[in-house]
């Protein structure tokens, strides 16, 4: 550990997120937020969708872009892999979302981050999926997210970064928790 | 409906899904997959994945390209917005996985798309993330997806498709059922 003068900067906003934690325990209609994500199918698995607007702090809100992305299956799947698979945007969410939370955790207790990186890896059986076996579930059995952080902190503080970012993470609430899904059509 | 001569191509290789699923339950093993991103942690609650790698089918696989997210939070969250955020990436993984089985149960179906297109919307309250309320999940607590689709096939054909679509999802079982994660350090 290094003690100097210059105070933690993790380039999270403490501030704003504790005054928004107050102010929106208060108003908690402000708190209701709908994510959006629009999607075009191209061709074979081939998909493009665009992320730009959202509602919440009882408003429409946008992006400062419209954020793009390709979504396909890989060659070895018969398909042209135009972009990531559905699943690895899972686990690319997943890992930023466990990521913004070990910064802002660090934040909150004056723990300096030098660096943070995560592996992700998401491991199933394509049986599932492929219809060939009923037993086998289409998703992950399971997935492993190794951190290593390099920071002014014991491995005890770290690992209570982790810990702590778990606990408020909203992908990995989707991700260990089940959540209802209607799919209809227009 | 059309009759036509042509037949039906919605870019889909049925007889290379059907004679995978068929040589894999002889080889379970090499259904079995892992799917991998690495994060780096940028600033604030900003950071970078790729994807590259994965393995399956008995060996290690590598997409065409480097597949690249910046992920982060809005400016009404006191952040940078220079990336979508992890729900909505989780949402697009949804609806690009969901798109993907309907072109690939139209093909087996021999049903014809001409254009299909997803909205998807994703409702949570951000007291739960921000920690103000311990009732309240940091998750969504519903998800909606609605599909426009232009094909070849009355409405009854269409709602089967998005049924069996959902039936074989990989992203749909993720959101909808629970999946174990475990966050180490390294």
């Amino acid at each position: 550990m290094t003690i100097t003068d210059r105070p933690v900067d993790n380039g999270v906003n403490v501030a704003a997120l504790l005054g928004a934690r107050e102010a929106l325990s208060a108003a908690p209609e402000a708190a209701q937020f709908t994510w959006r994500a629009a999607c075009t199918w191209r061709n074979g698995t081939h998909s493009h969708s665009t992320v730009h607007g959202f509602t919440g702090l009882g408003a429409d809100q946008q992006h400062r872009a419209t954020y793009e992305f390709d979504v396909d299956h890989p060659e070895c799947f018969a398909s042209e892999d135009n972009g990531a698979t559905p699943v690895e945007l899972v686990l690319v969410g997943l890992a930023g979302c466990l990521t913004a939370g070990v910064a802002s955790v660090a934040q909150l207790r004056d723990i300096q981050l030098r660096s943070v990186t995560a592996t992700i890896e998401g491991e199933m059986s394509v049986l599932g999926m492929l219809g060939a076996d009923p037993d086998i579930r289409n998703g992950f059995d399971s997935i492993t997210v190794r951190f290593a952080i390099d920071a002014d902190g014991s491995r005890e503080d770290l690992e209570a970064l982790i810990a702590q970012s778990q606990k408020r993470s909203a992908v990995f609430d989707i991700v260990t928790n089940p959540t209802k899904v209607l799919v209809e059509l227009a």
